[in-house]
Formats: structure tokens, sequence, C-alpha cells
């Protein structure tokens, strides 16, 4: 029980922001009966949020005869955040007020094969001055950017750890980043920042025990467990794309064989199809994103090569959900990441029915499946949301453990 | 965000116990350092265990020229508790005093094929009224029985809801133990009372991430997540067993193919030897134990056959453990059950080495691979601790929700 009273706090007071971000303006009543704190708890963090100019106080409600309550609310003019999806294919960058609602967007397309770290720290360097600049925000009023990028990240120390798809190893990507930007910053992977955007905005809020599976180039499942996001003693947790499926099974680049990825990413996708039909009308061989579109465009015409490889891929896909729904026993899995949004409803019906041949039925009966429901990108949402717990954590009371350590020198 | 204040409260009251067990006499000073709890709320939760008879002051210790510090033991002679190990080919029963010190045992054989209710109810009365009077404990001093049996259980309910090896569905196990015994009854299983035994006195104490692996005629995986036991939103989670390790490799008796569970469980490493070595005199076909104790003497006399069954079984095995680092990065994994300790250190060189050749990298450097530390049997005493911590929560401050359903009627 290593979890100290400090923790505690701290998750207590995102916890309170949460609910206020998700339902302004609030009284301190509903906040506690919302998060399950005493309102003694509610009111002082509350006062907290309120002194560091977080929130504000909006008015008050009747509460049936008794004294009126107070209200409080984000303050959207506080500063803003900055979110960045780094992906194989595309950098994507927007910038928040403080309610996470969306000011301003940059995307700019990324090659696969375009791996040089210092070429994509400038164009992640880039994205984040263009949505600065059309928002029209001062850089002191920007209270952090939170990066993800694919792969294992050491978050404290800023370096992307190995990034199979880049073949990157223990790239120093925030120290690269802090030469080209002034505003403090926080890294993590996709499948933490979707994970923290369902929670906060998606199918997980409320909810205790949830997966979220990142359907991309590379798979992954964000674990939300006890109604916190575990990340395991090295921020690794997560990597069920590098489980095994089919033992002895298709070769993956992370060197071991048969993993899920390998069946489930969307490289696998294009391996299964070209395996069915070699000379299929809907292969791109230079591009994943072409070929995804062209098989959910494919689904909707009956295309029968289209149907047959989504189906097959339900079939692997189904295998390796049965598996976490066995195994961590979830409420909710939300399939979420490109590939899941392009192949969308046709996908998750599939999907749906091989889970239930495979997984037991007490674990069954009780886990949902659905898309993720997040209208804009769930990943610089949830990058965003770190940057908010990040800056939570560096202005509050001595909590070094998770303060920033990458602030950038002052342009 | 669904836990209480109340839940709160009950989890560090558990702590408390836990530390106190550890490391009797203790000073509350001691306990607020390994627990990260406050000074105040330690002292309040040791006035609580004190009032309740749990604890007593044994003294005080000197500190260093200041003030000599009060200290606390557990009260063992406050009353009895009860576990119980109901195995596919046993049941082992424990009588503990508060220490969780043995007191008395009781054995019995079961046959997988004697899969009655009734008589493994009647068997199950038999051993806990043995232990009861070895021991000369009054009836009204036993504070509670555990009861921990294989498969899915509703452990609010006391039914065994899926057990797969007998073919039992939803059975309501402690309501017909209730006709035999007076005591508090509380049911879970065999996954969770050896993690729980673990956490408490194992090799998982002090850790927030583990995984406890339990290898027996069934197999699955006793999670310990951020310090706290994982049962998922029914109860469920752990069923590593039934997971996908070849993707339509052998059939399960889940209804699945290619389950861990048929490679890494008794019977299944009893396939692997008669399919490497049909006519193998290791082969008992009426007697798991007697094979599987039979390949643990075969290994320490290098018999080859024994030794390739073993080396395959820590390849699927090793597979199947890699997926849990992948997924999970836990500190530490731990082989418990009877097959564990019975192919040893063996099995355990074997699996480190498959895990190695699979895992990724970074969390693979941060896991840690050990067999159970336990001398004793841990799913007994897991079950006791189930019971510790259920009578705990029945004397306690109004927490209905955890107190036991069952309590037998007076005989």
């Amino acid at each position: 029980m290593k979890r100290t009273s400090r923790d505690i706090r701290t998750a207590n007071r995102y916890g309170v922001l949460r609910h206020v971000v998700a339902a302004s303006p609030v009284s301190r009543q509903e906040l506690a009966a919302a998060t399950g704190l005493s309102l003694a708890t509610v009111a002082n963090l509350v006062g907290e949020l309120l002194g560091l100019g977080m929130l504000v106080e909006v008015g008050f409600e009747d509460s049936d005869g008794g004294r009126p309550r107070g209200l409080v609310a984000v303050n959207s003019s506080k500063g803003a955040l900055i979110g960045v999806d780094v992906a194989e294919t595309y950098i994507h960058a927007e910038l928040f007020d403080l309610t996470l609602t969306v000011r301003a967007r940059a995307d700019a397309e990324v090659r696969p094969e375009e791996n040089d770290p210092a070429e994509v720290v400038a164009r992640i360097a880039a994205a984040v001055s263009s949505v600065v600049q059309q928002a029209g925000v001062a850089a002191d009023r920007v209270l952090g950017v939170g990066v993800s990028v694919p792969g294992q990240v050491d978050r404290e120390g800023g370096v992307s750890v190995f990034a199979p798809n880049w073949d990157w190893h223990d790239v120093p990507l925030l120290r690269l980043l802090a030469e080209h930007l002034p505003h403090p910053l926080h890294l993590d992977n996709p499948l933490r920042a979707c994970t923290v955007a369902e929670q906060w905005f998606g199918a997980a809020r409320g909810r205790d025990d949830a997966v979220v599976v990142n359907l991309g180039t590379g798979v992954g499942a964000g674990l939300a467990l006890g109604g916190t996001l575990h990340r395991g003693v090295s921020n690794s947790a997560g990597e069920w794309g590098h489980t095994t499926l089919v033992l002895d099974g298709r070769p993956c680049h992370c060197g071991n064989q048969g993993c899920v990825e390998g069946y489930a990413g969307a490289p696998g996708i294009m391996r299964t199809l070209r395996e069915l039909s070699p000379d299929s009308p809907l292969l791109h061989p230079d591009g994943q994103t072409a070929t995804i579109e062209a098989l959910g465009r494919g689904l909707a015409e009956g295309d029968p090569v289209a149907v047959k490889v989504v189906h097959t891929t339900a079939r692997y896909l189904g295998a390796a959900l049965a598996d976490l729904v066995n195994l961590l026993n979830p409420e909710l899995i939300v399939l979420s990441g490109w590939v899941a949004a392009t192949l969308g409803e046709p996908l998750l019906a599939e999907v749906r029915e091989a889970v239930a041949v495979r997984a037991l039925r007490r674990p069954l009966a009780n886990t949902e499946i659905v898309l993720c429901p997040i209208p804009s990108n769930p990943v610089s949402l949830g990058a965003a949301t770190f940057a908010l717990e990040g800056s939570l954590a560096s202005v509050g009371p001595k909590n070094r453990r998770t303060s920033p350590r990458w602030r950038g020198t002052p342009v």
C-alpha cells in the first residue's frame, strides 16, 4: 500500500475537476454525490481549485426551500491546453480552453517511413505553434502541451522508449521539443490518452472497469481499472497488441510471432486481404489508410471480398477481445482508433458476435462493447487532459512526484 | 469514481491490520510510515481495532529520547479463523489464530469425478468440524470460515456460478454449507485466495502490481493491481486460463479452443506427455497428481521425456506469461499452485527463459518471476484472510455492503 495521502488528494482533485468539466455549473453537494467524497472534502478541494483560478463561482441554485447552493464552473479563460496526436500516418494538434472545448486545430501528414526524430519533432513544434497563433493565445497562457506518441514511453523522463513502427529506441522527445517550444510539456501514448478521454468525456464516464482498445497501425488497450488508469510498474501496461493470439503465427516487428497486432492492426488487415484476394482492387500497396477506407466503402457496397476480410478480422479480434473479457472482467470495451472509426458499425456487429462465441458466460454477460462516441479526436483530447492533470499537479501543494520535468526555455 | 469514503476506510483498516500482522509488535508511527496514512488516521484506526479486541497494547519502545511510543500487536486469543481450500483432487482445511498462525489441519481426498455438490459440502463441513475439535475452540469463537472453490463464484450470493472441471452451474454452496456449520461463511476462489495470501504474507508484500498465477488442474491469474485485488465487475477477473494461446488449438471444456489451460493445466501437461511419448511409464492415466509427481521425479533424474515435457510446457507457459507481462506490466509474477510446487525450480528456470524470448524489453526488465514462497497452503491461508476481512467489515461501523450474507444457524 504505497498510495500516499498526497496521491489520494491529487486523485480526488482530478476527480472533482472532471465532474465540474462534465457538468458545469454544479454545486458542491452534487459533486459530493457524484464523487462519493464527503461534502467537507469536496468543499476543501473546490476552495483549492477556486484559489488556483481553475474554477469560478457562477451564482446560486435553490435547494427546495433550504439555503441556496453556490454553483461553480470551470474558468474557461484561465488558460489554454494543447493536445497533440502523433501517429504513424499523421500529426494532429488541437488547442482547448479549460472546458476542453476545441479552439484551434492543425494537421500534418506523415509517412510511416519518415521516421527521423528531428523531422517529427519539427513537425510537432510547427503544429503547436500553428494552433497557438490561430487561437491568438499568448505563449504564457498555455498551461501545458500533452504529446501522444505510439509505443512505449517513459513519461517522467520524456523519452520515447520504443516505437516499433518507426524503430525508435530511447528518443529523448521532450528534450528535443523543448528546444522549439516554451510551454510545459507532457508525454504519453495514444492508448492512455484515448482511455483518459473516454473516462473524462466518453463511454467510460462513471465506469469503474473499462478497456479502451485502440485499432490503428498498431493496436493496444488502455486499462481503466478501479476507476483509475492502470499504467503498470514502468508505464508499459496495455500492450495487448503484443499478446499471442496464434502461437508461432505471423511474424511481428516486436520479434515475437502470432501477436494480436499482426491480425488486427491495419498492416495485418492488409495481409489478410492479400491472402484472401491477392489482386483485389481494394489493395493500395503504399497506403494503409487508403486500403482501410476502401474496405469501409466495400463493406457499405456489399463487396464480397471486403465482407470476407472484415469477417476474418472480426474473428481474430473477437478472440483477442474475449481474452480481455475473461482476464479483466470489464464493464465496458470501447473500440477506438482510426481503423475502428473507418470500419464502424459493421465491424462492431461482427466483433460482438465473435466475442460471444469465445468469452465465458458470466463476464460476457456483464460487458458492453461500443464504438468510441467522442466526436472529435480522442487522442489529442486525452493528451490535453494529461496536460491539465500535469498543470494541476505542478500548481498544487508540494506535489513534486508528478510535476512536469520538461518545461521549455522561453523564446 | 464510485469508491466511497467508507470503502477507503475499510481498505485502510485492512491495510493497518495487515501491517500489524506482518510486524507485530509495532508502533503507530511505524504503521504510518508503512501505510502512507497520516499518524492521526492510523491512531484512529488502531483505536477502532483495539476497541474491537482485534489488537492489544503490548508496552512501549524508546524513541531516541522522545516520549516512549506505545506498541500494539494482534490479539491472537480473540478468536479463530478457518480457511478451506477445495480443489478438484483434495479438500484442505486449516484453523488459524488471529496472527494467521496454523493451529489445526484436516485433509480429505476428492476425485475429480466425485462432483456431487451435496457430497462435496458434507466433506467440507466434516473438515471444518475436525479442525474446530482438534483446536478445542468453542464454536462461537470462530470469527469466520473462508471457503475457496475453483471456477467463478458469486461471493455476495455465496454461489459457485461455474466450476468447469466439475461442470457445476449455480450451486448455492454457502446456503448448503450453512445447514451444517454455525459460523459466518465467506466464499471465493483459489486465484483470489492465493493472491491475497501473497499480498499479506508472501512475495507480493509491498508490491503495487503483482500477478499470482495458479497452476493446478485449472489455471488462472490473481491480479493485485494498484495495491488492491482486481475483481472485475462481476468478480470473474483472472480467467487467464481461458485466454487464447493457440487459435483453433486444443479443445477446452469451456467451449473454446486453444485456451492456456489446455496446455498449462495438469490435464494439458498430461496430453503433451501423451503426444510426445504415448507409452511413457510417467503416465498415470487415472491420476493427474501422480503423473505430475512422476514428471517432477523424472526431471530430478534427468529423464529425457520428463525434460522434454517440461520444456514444451514452459514454452507454452512462457508465451502466456509474456502476455501478462506485456498487457499488465507487473513488478512480480508468482507461480503458485500444486503443479508449480511439484515441478519447482526446473520449471521456473525454463519459464523465465521462455518469457524472456517473447516479452517486450521494457516491461520484461521490470518483472520478477518467482515461485510462491509461502511454506504452508496459500489458498487456505488466503481463504482465512477473506474470513478475517469479512469479520472486520461486519463488526465495523455500518458497513453493510461487505458483511457476510451467509451465517449458519446455531447447531
